[in-house]
């Protein structure tokens, strides 16, 4: 018979998908190009050309049974060894390929690295804002996802609501930096807060307590900065990525988890996510796509867009006078709401075509997330838009 | 702190994959030219050219925003509807795109198909000798897996047996054809009698039964001949299916579960898998990959080497005196092991460096296995090598 778990999930749309479906339909009315959608944040700017060569050079000069042959289940040797050294040579860790586990994207990166880390029943803490798939992918290891409230103040950490929620039962607290919805950059200073408190606590419980860091904004970082790296502050590290923002392949599936070689077990852990894969079907990524991401594992698609855009609706929000946090990075904006109901604010721009998504699935009410991976033309073109909703509705 | 449960399962590695392990390092001691490495089912045929000139139009006259932006999470619909399209044109069916789910291969097909039909503590059933991957896959689900002792007559369905292990726990039977590891390829009237049967218990148990079929080695059948569709015969059928052997690209992971349109709930079992997805990490498989295939969705590989090389062994075999069921389709042959305990006799064959996996993980005591998916010289070269193996250990 049918599972009647997943059948009931059926009710229960993604906010976001419902937004960017209704963009679409709206967009075949009036045309996409009046559609200011902001909803879905799926990059705009090409993967690199250098990343379309790597793959032609591999179809036309290479051996079709070795390019398109089984990867290892653990990953492709010499891809691991790639992975390794350039994070190695950035942020000044000690991998060595054997701690690289290829994934399908963040996603399948998540996935495993909680089941790795945790047991049906344990506990996972996640700090608001946060993106709203951790839900499904914490309830598939069978663990607890617990929210802390945000610290709107700079969306950092927000330490007190921190420690109050720790307890024995935490295994796992996951992060995500730059952050998705926000656009905060999590400080090193943040970073060290943070690793010491789990310090503390691992001691205090006695038992392990493993970070997981979910970067696939890393490279999103404006003013010239850098994501301080996560893991180089906190031994029981597991960094989650994808290439699907820095080299514009999200449909390519393609990421990894990299496990702190001065992790508890460091060495089991990548072995233990193949096991995990036979479970879940996985059986590592494409094996031509981990041979092309390694082959431009130094570079990354034009990027500046994103930071062009930030600019532009930052200025212009601000202008208005809504309340904007700084985006530090990834192609996100989280400003206040201008009323308290997110929802009903959404609605209400919805009028003017302007597809925004209410904060509330992020964990946070009285906000609303826009993605800029859009045409600056169009972004340009917005903002005329915005002034007139929120003087019209709003009277600013 | 770490699982303990995938901690646990470091130690059960696959009697396959330690052999193909052993094979390599034997290969780098003597010249891997001089092992007769028939442990990994691995297609040694490249894929098709017009495959790799789609892939290369793709990259070099493709928009890369589109061909490696994300995949609706159901898959990419003009994919769905070439594979439905192909699928009816074929074998007679009705499926509309909305019917097809791509997935990760054949693996990400069962695993999706299982979970969408099956509940934790459910029972499916599948029938000796068997791919002993079924195991994790099914344990993934949260089911419980019931083998159905073979016909070793001619491989196809113990029905006393089946009906003996029928019971109205059981959710699932899952079949393979053609088989790994026996090569044999279910008949129609096999099929008939199978899908008589579970109509007539899903009455009795007054529930659904699901048919899940899996499907990789559909286009290698040898003969002329060609595989009865199992989905024509009854129902209440997913069919999983991989183009990693009839498009030569089992490290790219792409395949499809095809939901039988007179399935109960069908409109539903697609949107579920997406939901299944979430919980798994595994987010659609490679959106270019997708594209491509779908290019190339009535071609194969030229898989002629697979029946050369077939009854090369078939032939040399029996000559020997070896108990062997003619292959009707696959690149695998299942002789009877000439002594009841197929381990002791292929730890015999390793010395000449006959490289045999052991039936007993197949679900089969006294067989072996041989992968013929190499070059036609080695398998050439290596029947003298069984002859003289035969002649010295036992006397034939």
């Amino acid at each position: 018979m049918i599972n009647e778990e997943y059948k009931a999930m059926l009710g229960g749309k993604s906010v976001i998908r419902e937004l960017s479906e209704y963009a679409t339909s709206r967009g075949a009315e009036i045309g996409y190009q009046n559609v200011f959608d902001y909803s879905l944040g799926n990059p705009s700017v090409p993967a690199p050309k250098s990343f379309t060569d790597a793959m032609v050079d591999l179809y036309e000069n290479g051996d079709p049974v070795a390019i398109h042959g089984y990867s290892p289940s653990l990953g492709i040797p010499s891809v691991k060894d790639a992975i390794a050294e350039n994070l190695n040579e950035r942020f000044g860790m000690a991998y060595t390929g054997n701690h690289i586990f290829p994934t399908t994207g963040a996603a399948g990166a998540l996935s495993h690295a909680m089941r790795a880390v945790t047991k049906p029943g344990d506990e996972i803490i996640t700090f608001a804002p946060y993106f709203p798939e951790y839900q499904p992918y914490v309830k598939g290891a069978g663990a607890k996802l617990t929210i802390v409230p945000a610290d709107t103040e700079n969306f950092q950490i927000n330490f007190d609501a921190f420690e109050a929620a720790l307890n024995p039962n935490v295994q796992v607290v996951l992060i995500n930096t730059p952050n998705n919805p926000s656009g905060a950059v999590y400080s090193a200073d943040t970073l060290k807060r943070l690793a010491a408190i789990l310090t503390a606590k691992q001691v205090e419980y006695g038992h392990d307590i493993f970070l997981i860091s979910d970067e696939p904004y890393r490279e999103i970082v404006f003013d010239g900065a850098t994501q301080p790296y996560p893991a180089s502050f906190y031994a029981n590290s597991l960094t989650c990525y994808s290439w699907s923002k820095s080299l514009s392949l999200p449909g390519e599936r393609i990421g990894y988890v990299a496990v702190n070689p001065t992790a508890t077990d460091a060495d089991l852990l990548v072995p233990m996510m193949g096991q995990i894969s036979r479970g879940t079907g996985h059986n590592c990524p494409p094996s031509s796509i981990q041979l092309g991401v390694a082959k431009v594992i130094d570079q990354t698609a034009d990027l500046n867009v994103y930071e062009t855009n930030m600019n532009l609706l930052y200025d212009a929000l601000t202008g208005i006078g809504f309340d904007v946090v700084r985006p530090g990075g990834t192609f996100y904006i989280f400003p206040k709401a201008l009323e308290d109901d997110a929802v009903a604010f959404c609605m209400k721009a919805k009028e003017y075509d302007l597809i925004l998504v209410p904060s509330d699935s992020f964990g946070v009410p009285g906000y609303f997330r826009m993605a800029y991976c859009i045409d600056t033309e169009k972004v340009k073109r917005s903002i005329p838009v915005f002034e007139k909703f929120a003087h019209e509705v709003y009277g600013l």
